[in-house]
């Protein structure tokens, strides 16, 4: 079956699977124990940890694993806001508006808490103007959330920018990280980053398997999302998934060259060029400099529901982001662009494979002119 | 390797290993997306869930998939306690004193937010007494904790007693089952419970899977640990770990069988035997009906620290619980026990993978004799 999913998740890579058949064979005890096959474990997840933490610009003793980059994100949010040395009057956070949708559910619980969310709306491209997060931020504002690429549309934000306002205003920067890690560069020291959080599937890793960044972890009074018998430096109760670390480490290690090469192969414009060839009226959501794997197509004389069980055996597809796909309800993201209800009932988000062939593409071009109205 | 773990925790089942390879390869898609290949991971997610659900007599609609029993056993408390409808004035929880690590960590967060906890101590034989939870609960008593297996002793609680009493006194009634699912009985509705924590790992599935029952989840107002985009009943947030819990229930299929073997050879009786026949002076910790995997010995005349590390390739042993045992801390199960400092220290818990021969334990028993002081 030819893989262009809507969640823009990559399947398990080959070398992840031999990787962690080894770890469920010889690092399955638990990494707490003392005893000898505990070290073992213990040692293989912290070199883990070191390679992370080198890739990003931080220090292992930043990285806690977690079950995915939603827990990271309830993390940002609760562990560092939450506690009892968070100053009162510092009780408003930033978001954008085209946020994945764990932060709103996130953020209303913050309400209850006693915050105040703004929302930043993007501009025309997808994009959140660091000049708007600037005229968002207030005295009382203790965090700012923005994205660093969007899952539906794979627009990268200009996390530097937005990091240097925050750190100017004394405001802790968080950003999700879970569609950029491993496709584009990161470094929590020129981006002026606090937390970061990041998922293990999305780059080919198991799925249950996450990380969030901290700076300075050790100096701060951070509350635990999830209370625990002391593990990840009690930031992170539960015994440590060390098999699933180990299949996160083998798909950080496999995957970044062979994501190159999908960029190399310029595969995005192929199918833009295509659509155009095939006389298809479309637009892309988002702007040029988006990651090569992700397009979200508005195909406004395509019949969306026909294109998509018609296709069902041989594509991955189906509209809005996985989170939501069966919610009768337009994108959030896709609203945020300006887009009316009815276009956005007439998109969809492609996401490709590193393996993906022009010859899939075609297919996909030719299933699509077929489901002309 | 011969395998005495001290985590109570199991190797992964070869049968699971198998079952996870085929779900890494066929069930990698989110089985929150409307495509053909999310449909197919969420109906064998369904289908673990019917099959969880019916061992414990419970409603697929009542099981929420987590990260671990450590996740669940926070939303136990958490999500039912910490909420808008929950009454100001119910504000007293009752714990025992050998909980798992992580209730005390989870009670010590509950104090932050207005509770009392009672903790109720075990008799001598580690066992909690329904009347002594009875004498703890007062009218302003929210939830009672109890585990149902003791990870330390092996001990069973009289967890139906206890939850005749809660229902009795209309108190939500929580039990830790990590350490007894898939070992012994467990019916939510015969024990009268309200919530019940589960592990993947304890019973030879994958580390970073769990599950948590919630009775009438539908009907309840509860506040997610972790908030999401609406999976798991918008109680549990994050892409579903499909493949692991296709590992769990693969698991709940080959180890019941295998661990009644294991209850049937009666390798607990035959170490204890042994013991006496080598002539090694002995105490057991917690009573005669206690699970066939775990033993709690108390060794006076024996050098713990030499066994330990002069078989640390042989066996996985270790002082105290996995969680805590880089700890230079008495277990607080044996200090509510009644042990000394000194006696505690002199302790170590054995637990047998369901593979156990006789030959292993005459080998462990040789290493102890070799160990004496």
């Amino acid at each position: 079956m030819i893989y262009l999913d809507s969640a823009a998740s990559h399947p398990l890579l080959p070398e992840v699977k031999v990787a962690l058949i080894d770890a469920f064979d010889n690092c399955y005890a638990n990494s707490a124990s003392g005893h000898l096959l505990g070290e073992v474990a213990l040692k293989k997840v912290d070199e883990v940890r070191e390679e992370f933490a080198d890739i990003i610009g931080a220090y292992p003793s930043e990285i806690i694993f977690t079950s995915g980059a939603t827990e990271s994100n309830n993390i940002a949010f609760k562990s560092l806001l939450l506690n009892s040395s968070h100053p009162k009057e510092k009780n408003h956070i930033v978001i954008s508006a085209i946020e994945h949708k764990c932060i709103f559910a996130i953020c209303e619980y913050m309400k209850l808490q006693g915050f105040e969310i703004s929302i930043v709306m993007p501009n025309g491209e997808g994009i959140i103007d660091p000049k708007s997060i600037k005229e968002a931020i207030r005295p009382s504002t203790a965090l700012v959330s923005v994205m660093h690429v969007n899952n539906e549309l794979g627009t990268i934000n200009p996390i530097t920018e937005i990091g240097q306002i925050c750190f100017e205003n004394k405001v802790l920067f968080h950003s999700d990280a879970a569609q950029s890690f491993g496709k584009t560069e990161i470094d929590v020291d020129d981006m002026n980053l606090d937390i970061m959080s990041f998922s293990g599937h999305k780059i080919g890793g198991p799925k249950g398997i996450g990380a969030v960044y901290i700076r300075d972890l050790r100096k701060r009074n951070v509350q635990p999302v999830i209370h625990g018998a002391g593990q990840e430096q009690g930031v992170r109760g539960g015994t440590v998934a060390a098999p699933l670390v180990l299949g996160f480490g083998e798909a950080i290690n496999s995957f970044l060259q062979s994501y190159k090469n999908l960029a190399k192969r310029q595969i995005r414009n192929y199918l833009l060029e295509q659509l155009v060839q095939a006389g298809i009226s479309f637009t892309v959501n988002g702007n040029e400099e988006a990651l090569p794997h992700i397009v979200s197509l508005t195909l406004p004389k395509t019949n969306i529901g026909v294109l998509v069980r018609d296709n069902e055996d041989t594509f991955c597809l189906a509209q809005g982001s996985a989170c939501s796909s069966r919610e009768i309800e337009a994108s959030h993201v896709l609203t945020a662009l300006g887009l009316s209800r009815e276009e956005a009932e007439h998109t969809f988000r492609i996401s490709f494979t590193n393996q993906i062939t022009t010859k899939e593409i075609d297919q996909l071009v030719n299933a699509i002119k077929k489901a002309a109205i």
